[in-house]
């Protein structure tokens, strides 16, 4: 299956690119890599998830958010490239909004790993750190910045 | 104009490139990327800007520190490559020291992310993230580090 | 004296590279790029070093954490590549678990910066970030992740 077919499988659809409101871009290529702008849990209506993980949200839905967040960046890439089946993840950078004693960024960030290989296999595989943020823009629970490699 | 008389229109002045005190240099290259060291809010006397976003610094107090570090990044840019026409912007990391309430970070940021495309124009506009740190050193407001590439 | 023997030198043995649990790895190759995860400070028993800097650990004892964590760093890379000779550090992100005004993230991260310089001599120096996270997976104190080139 082509990761759109997988995309479809899923049950899932990509959503359209957020346009920035400020003097940055979704995405930036630099010769063979795609750097992606940070990315919040952005729900099919437009609006944002928020809290803090460990108080207001558990690891749980946090993973949901995770996952939401990923198929923005899905959505990103291929709006980068064209073709889903062009990219390979490269590195993933998983920043959760936590209490100071949050200890599962990592199962939070699975969210949108586990989505990124579902959908495009053994290329979907990354290096990644997931960490607790002080804060984060609108109080989302989750953001993420990905870089990708271009396959030509 | 150049990005130099950019700089001149804006009455701005590029500040020297501090130098490490540890074994960590301001930039390094590889191939056409170039990596800057994470900078902070630098006054021209050489101190540093401090304080809580949220709490003791207002949004639009630290838009002008993200400004003021955009200004040393630029500085290491040159210092790195003989010319800022030469420098494309790919990513910036944007860290804010705020409150655990914080929620303006891309506010804040845009300080030095207008700044690169006053004075580099299009090739100032870069992927980014803009998020909030739980402390940062010395208690500056803003720290940014960015991935530029160098043109040809 | 190669990297090896200086490891050697300084009475320091590679960890193994832990396997990671999920759907990421520890390290990926782009180009000639190599992106290492994140990794936290592990004892030679497997057991994470935990606390907050600032308040359950002090500066001091953090500098000893990350350079713990770039001994694990250093194996990672070496399993990547097979010989440290080929490693030029890029960048580093270092992340320390702090309380909200702790301020010396510099002199934590330098246990890493410094292990990297001692073992791999100028192509160890970096450009870096060293700055404070809200919390870190399992309540570790330092996270560090490592962006390489490796030289043919």
């Amino acid at each position: 299956m082509s990761p759109d077919e997988k995309l479809a499988a899923l049950g899932l659809t990509l959503p359209p690119v957020p346009k920035p409101l400020a003097n940055y871009v979704p995405y930036k290529r630099a010769g063979e890599l795609l750097y992606l702008s940070g990315q919040g849990p952005r729900r099919a209506d437009g609006s944002m998830v928020t809290g803090k993980v460990g108080a207001d949200v558990s690891t749980k839905e946090a993973y949901a958010h995770a996952k939401l967040v990923g198929l923005g960046l899905l959505a990103a890439m291929k709006d980068a490239v064209g073709d889903l089946g062009k990219i390979e993840v490269i590195k993933v950078l998983g920043m959760v909004n936590g209490t100071p004693e949050f200890a599962e960024q990592p199962a939070v960030i699975n969210g949108c790993s586990d989505l990124f290989v579902e959908v495009l296999g053994d290329k979907g595989r990354h290096a990644r750190s997931a960490v607790g943020m002080g804060s984060l823009p609108g109080n989302i629970t989750v953001e993420i910045e990905v870089i990708c490699r271009i396959l030509q």
